[in-house]
């Protein structure tokens, strides 16, 4: 695996468990929550983890960016499908995203390695 | 057509004429463009009404949710659907994005009748 | 009670139990864990309501700020305490928080009535 | 005057008094603050005015929108400067500035007459 | 003191004194005004640094967030304290905010030491 | 040239053609759109360009931000200038916008070099 990848994963990884060691009661159930928000329903995992990336690039959350786009290749999304989410994202959220897109785009290759 | 539905579709068309009357070139590009994003494509017209759905309610833009809405509705959505775009919008973007959710659920509502 | 606070809350009841008949489960457990998130803990649900307040603040949202206020009413906030609230919403979030805070003043204002 | 502009003016002088009346020091200075900010100094008023309009424009307040379109009205922008000035806002904040266009578009209109 | 606690407040000092050089009034006063805020008033300076905190984490800056966490840390705030405060930030600004909650989790360990 | 800004704009060169090397059309036409966007017209390039600045730090671009920098200093803007756009960014932005001016503070004098 790409060293940027695994990096990302790695810190991804313990600063969750330093925050979940703090037993915040809603803070675990939000986490929680937050996984079942992409699991097969009406909608398939696969659009609801395009929707949990364009919403990202919108916010401009360049972790939660990458988050998603390793699990839209999880889904294998084609390049032109992603880069599709990425033109939505930049024309609603306007040039602002660009920077991100940036950073995405990167992170996109990596994932094919 | 419900009174709420053709008050905003008549005054969307009535301040884009307003606006494109002026001729800055840019905007209308803009325009124009942001009617091609949503056209076939890797990903379909369906597919990406959802990611600017999603986009415009973590953006909290009331009037971009009614427009999208209107959109899904010609694509078909079901309500269930609808709602699943919702929740992520709702889990990524917070309880924030709960009073924007209220309007599009009585939009949404006005657009089955 | 004021005509304006009456309508607020009827329309965010009907639109809630509008949201909540659909059962969409994500959206009803984040709704719940709403409700948990203010809870006596520790810190007081008073300290919590002034935490909720300033952040619908910043985010620009007038609906939660309506909200926050009646919750900082029922804690027994007083209007110097509330404006300090206000004040680090302003430098914290700036100008573009002035208007917000013309209509969260005129709800306090209300409110005492 | 028109009916739209003068209402607007007569919510804010009021609700504004009403703000400054609770006599929270840091408020206060932050008003005479922003006054000064569009003070004549190294960039002329002018200037500073499609500054703070193109600023409101990107960060989506509709009030403040109509605030520096009225200080701009006062500095004799032509339409065809304001509306440059909102093809910036449009394209670097994206297509979600669009609706707030609409309602500045409509409020130039208003400051002609 | 730690090594990142360290960097941090001396890049804080150094820009911050480059920025004051230049002589902007306004500036000047916005960077006054800042410290007034967060003064014992009808509020305590304890609760107030929660307002900014909270306020930090939902707009989503890094930076705020340290700094607010030296202060709150300077308040003695207990670490179920400060887990609440981030509790309340994301769920009202959403799973977005897990990216900064993780890096200001990792701060306020090292701010522990 | 300054070991940062060089890097900087490489950076972005080499994102950019990764981007567009993809071929997404409204992706193109979007990056074709925003060089157009600061062309002469009835504002010129030089204010255009302190538009794009101050919209880039309101809504906290660091990237757009050195962007605007360099294109400011090529219109020759003087630091007092740049300053004064800086104020109404933090004015209307509020403090969240101070960690964007410390690094946008930094970047300006490195391009006077």
């Amino acid at each position: 695996m790409n060293e940027t990848i695994k990096e990302f994963n790695e810190y991804r990884s313990r600063t969750n468990e330093l925050i979940l060691s703090k037993d915040n009661l809603v803070i675990k159930r939000l986490f929680n929550l937050d996984s079942n928000t992409y699991a097969e329903g009406a909608l398939s995992t696969r659009t609801k983890e395009m929707l949990g990336l364009v919403a990202s690039m919108v916010l401009r959350c360049d972790d939660c960016i990458k988050y998603h786009l390793e699990k839209c290749r999880e889904q294998d999304l084609s390049t032109a499908e992603v880069y599709e989410v990425f033109a939505v994202a930049n024309i609603v959220g306007g040039t602002i995203v660009i920077p991100h897109t940036r950073r995405a785009a990167e992170y996109w290759e990596a994932l094919q390695e």
